[in-house]
């Protein structure tokens, strides 16, 4: 690979950007104060911190699992996130205690791993395809390069530093080293992370080395059970090893696997200009978004794997669509989006966020969705055919999902702008305030606006001195009409891959306004997803709606919107200002049917008074029924 | 109880009815020459009759299962039915060799079961409620009752009295009897029979006892688990058990244990007279129908736990309705319909019939449905979330209905008359023959009729002399137009409980001509049948229609039936001359789409010619998608 690496885009580091108003900053105050205090005592509670004071034995009903560590370190990356936005002692001395612990539980060679270095010493490294223990490493190293980036304080990414070396010492292709890679993807992203804060070039080469082992046949997995005494019975594409990813076209296998993938695909693509790579990587986003995705910007439909299925497979009250899964769709998105330059990545970011990942968490913080349905009907069947209706939990056996909201909630500002040395990127529209350097000066800029309730956007450019440089504004995929003015006059521009760019000399006290026209929108899936045949959803910008039966009554399918009704906007009481929809449907099947269950009747409507509420805050209230697709009368 | 027995109708025996032509006596054709057999061939391939011999040792892998007698038993019952219409060698001899493989099986205390008998003597009688122990000796004592009454051959009866006399030694209220009764319901219904032929009250207080017992608390399955050292840990509603069956009003837990648990109640209702017990089988039944049915007949939605759920929980492609769960309900129905004289129990019973059952099995008799779902989307997943596509089975590791399938096929000409001293009861139409003594006189009566494809029956009734009688004719729930002629000229009748009586003095050459006026149905479900909202199913007489794939191509939900459209009935060839549905209807979301998944988009439809079949002949061509009910515009 003698290509150069990609000029992509640059994240602006977490303490330059703040987002201060709106439902973002409304989320992310309530993961400061309640979410990270309160997944803390979960963590201590269910002996996750203990397990890493190494010292559990028989009779401690608080065994430690293969897979804690992992739920740890995505609590303390998001706290780091919380710190680089602002210091706060109470969340610092939480940080502190646990950074110490993981530093503490590292062994003599550098390993860490609570459930294998006091439950399993023998098995160590003898099971990569099940027990995750490079993902646990993999996450560990993401906390360390965060914490790092907060504190400046350097011994817990020392610490990983070590780390790292013995896996790159134990893993590879010479004689004596394990040529296998881990069967739940994270390391490959981390080590990449890692390399850019060290500069150190074999984490990037081990990253490197693990992304293109996998899929080669012979599979590793089957050598290794065989190792264990096991029959190699395993399905590769479960976790995408089933051929080199340079050859996958269709997104296959565990839904949050592949997205972690994904994104150290995209990240070596992008370091190491391997274009075959980004190929790949243009098309699984093909995939995935033309033909596996749903409209909430979930993935992954299918709750047997937790995995994605085949093309236009989206089952609505069956959904899967695991939060974590849509966290892992952000960030590929974002790292397309930097590579690529192109809009589409920022809608589908938009979209996961404004829906799945907004209502993957409750307004309190403190509960949260790890299957995400678009429909719970009164005779609710989960993906499992099992009739458990869906709650948002206090906690799970395998947390993953709770830390990792954490940590996107705590790392929000890093998607709204992006730069290059002589542009600024704004990619999503909320109130904020960034600090940067395009066209050698120093920039800051700041958003005023009600988005995503209202498409107007007030933007300030202000350089410290006169500069030349471009203000690239993201015109959503879902907007069809925007409008620009500078300094208060109408400014013609032309839209490329998504992208008004504006370049000129830029000078303090520039305002742009930037006016999204925002209707409401009657939404078909493709014809080929047939749940929803027949049905349309409501969005307005980049916001999925849904009904709920505390709204609009009982059997939410019996409303169906005639074709000439459009649903207005309007903003009610109790539901924090945020804009729902209303509208004269009509309901179906209401008759008084004497007793029968089947019979010849004539279908009659009757008007009804409907009103849906953004899909990012269902489930707040009062459970029932929600439904997202709703039955359209042509 | 010292109320008098119920007069209820009398069925016929096997060898006075012959039905003469139709589906049905294509199908008793088929499973006569290849179901008996090919199942004769499963049952010895699967080690099931090896394990009568009680010589199995470990190494041999047909390791006998503590439900396999039921299999042979009631394939025994289907074989003694078989010959009971026909006397044929080859079918005797497979049958007396099984009947004396069970014989041979007996233990000195009488006692009869291939699997405790040899491999856990121990634990006879201490699990009732989950290894079946009492519901292979239910099945064991139906087949000794048919083999008796086919052949008159007395050993297997008098051994199964003898088994059946252990059994009543072993439970009831006295000190040093078990007072308990078994997790799946059989033994109940069979205990009636055996008093029926034998005349042996005990037979009757015995299975008494068990429905009496069943539902007491604390609940005898508590205790029986504690016994064995095990936690007291079960769902007591799963097999009715949750309160006296008096009480019950719903239908509750696994279908196939409730349907032959109502069947014995209204058994016993009618031998004894306890007007409590008919009360509640009355409610269960309509619970049943009219809230828990699908359209086809099956009972039991849920595939978790094989079970029903709630009101109206009727999902389609989740649809578990078992096989024999409908033919449970057939059973019952019938047993009803003798007791309560009302042709609502016939409506049910012959929806049942023609749709479920007639589903359940192959045209070629050698391929089984354990599940029937009413719909299968392109992007199917069972009760279980999992994407197995529905196909008939050659067998199953559970193999109950494959020879329940036989057994009711053998036993069909039980179900079209029924008499009493002064009348002949008409329930079912088909081309057959009867004979019977009504009125003091032998009287034959003989149906010519293409029903279902057509609703026209002619009906002659030639008594040996001049006699009065009554004739009930069914006047059946579908039909809302029914003409009658007598020798030719019009006759006036009125309905009752869905039945025409002529009283009159019938004479030799006496011919009815009844008219069920019988044209396509647009039906509509309960609108609490969520599933079905905006949906239509199509109905002929009887007969549910359904689409398949390989009539219409793929995407099913796609076609929309406009409301003024009403389809046609057609016959074309390689359908057997049944007849099909035929319409112009409406294809919608066949647009192109360019790659989008979501759009704003105007839903066109285009004119589309489609077919339906009946649903009781799916599956028996190319696999592929297929739906009952069909989204309607309106």
């Amino acid at each position: 690979m003698s290509a150069h690496p990609v000029k992509t885009l640059d994240s602006l580091p977490l303490n330059s950007v703040r987002i201060t108003g709106g439902i973002w900053r409304e989320r992310m105050n309530t993961n400061r104060r309640a979410t990270l205090p309160y997944e803390y005592r979960c963590c201590e509670e269910t002996g996750r911190f203990e397990a890493l004071e190494l010292k559990w034995k028989p009779g401690n009903p608080r065994r430690p699992h293969w897979f804690w560590d992992s739920d740890v370190a995505k609590w303390l990356e998001a706290v780091a996130y919380a710190l680089q936005e602002r210091h706060d002692p109470k969340i610092y001395k939480m940080g502190r205690r646990v950074a110490d612990l993981i530093v503490s539980a590292q062994q003599p060679d550098g390993y860490i791993h609570s459930y294998f270095s006091q439950l399993d010493q023998e098995k160590k490294f003898t099971n990569l395809r099940d027990l995750h223990e490079l993902y646990t490493a993999g996450h560990l190293i993401e906390a360390a390069v965060a914490w790092y980036e907060a504190t400046g304080e350097r011994d817990l990414l020392d610490a990983l530093c070590r780390f790292a070396d013995l896996i790159d010492r134990t893993f590879g292709p010479n004689p004596g080293q394990i040529r296998g890679y881990d069967g739940h993807q994270e390391i490959e992203l981390a080590l990449v992370r890692l390399y850019r804060v060290t500069s150190e070039k074999r984490y990037l080469d081990l990253a490197r080395f693990f992304v293109d082992e996998r899929g080669r046949s012979p599979c590793f997995f089957d050598a290794e059970a065989q190792a264990r005494g096991e029959k190699p019975k395993y399905e590769h594409a479960y976790c995408q090893a089933h051929r080199p990813v340079r050859q996958q076209k269709t997104a296959e296998g565990h839904a949050v696997r592949a997205m972690y993938l994904y994104c150290a695909m995209a990240d070596l693509a992008a370091e190491t200009g391997d274009r075959a790579l980004r190929k790949a990587c243009r098309d699984l986003w093909d995939n995935v978004t033309q033909r596996r995705m749903y409209a909430h910007g979930g993935v992954g439909s299918s709750a047997q794997g937790e995995r994605f299925t085949v093309d236009y497979d989206l089952p609505n009250e069956a959904a899967y669509a695991e939060s974590c899964a849509a966290i892992g769709l952000v960030f590929w998105a974002e790292r397309m989006l930097r590579m690529e330059r192109d809009g589409r990545y920022a809608d589908v970011l938009e979209r996961a966020l404004y829906n799945n990942v907004l209502a993957s968490v409750s307004r309190s913080g403190a509960k949260f969705f790890y299957a995400n349905p678009l429909a719970v009907s009164a005779h609710f069947r989960n993906g499992h055919g099992d009739h458990v209706r869906p709650t948002r939990q206090p906690w799970f056996w395998c947390a993953c999902c709770p830390p990792n909201i954490a940590r996107i909630l705590a790392s929000l500002p890093r998607y709204i702008y992006a730069t290059e040395p002589q542009a600024v990127w704004v990619h999503l529209y909320m109130p904020s305030r960034a600090e940067f350097t395009c066209g050698g000066v120093p920039v800051s800029i700041e958003q005023r606006t009600e988005y995503p309730w209202a498409g107007r956007v007030r933007i300030d450019v202000e350089p410290q001195r006169s500069a030349k440089f471009s203000v690239a504004l993201r015109i959503p995929g879902w907007c069809r009409d925007a409008k620009l003015t500078l300094n208060g006059k109408s400014h013609a521009f032309t839209i490329k891959n998504g992208y008004a760019r504006l370049s000129r000399v830029w000078q303090a006290g520039d305002r742009l306004v930037l006016d999204l026209v925002m209707p409401v929108e009657k939404v078909h899936a493709h014809p080929l997803v047939t749940e929803n045949a027949g049905r349309v959803a409501l969005q307005r910008g980049p916001v999925l709606y849904c009904f709920e039966q505390c709204d609009n009554g009982p059997n939410l399918d019996h409303i169906t919107l005639p074709e000439c009704v459009l649903p207005k906007p309007a903003r009610i009481q109790n539901m924090g200002g945020h804009i729902v929809l209303v509208a004269k449907a009509l309901q179906g099947g209401c008759e008084a049917w004497n007793g029968a269950l089947y019979a010849v009747r004539a279908s009659r409507f009757r008007a009804k008074r409907v009103r849906a509420i953004p899909y990012g805050l269902w489930g707040n209230r009062k459970p029932g029924e929600m439904r997202v697709w709703i039955r359209e009368r042509i």
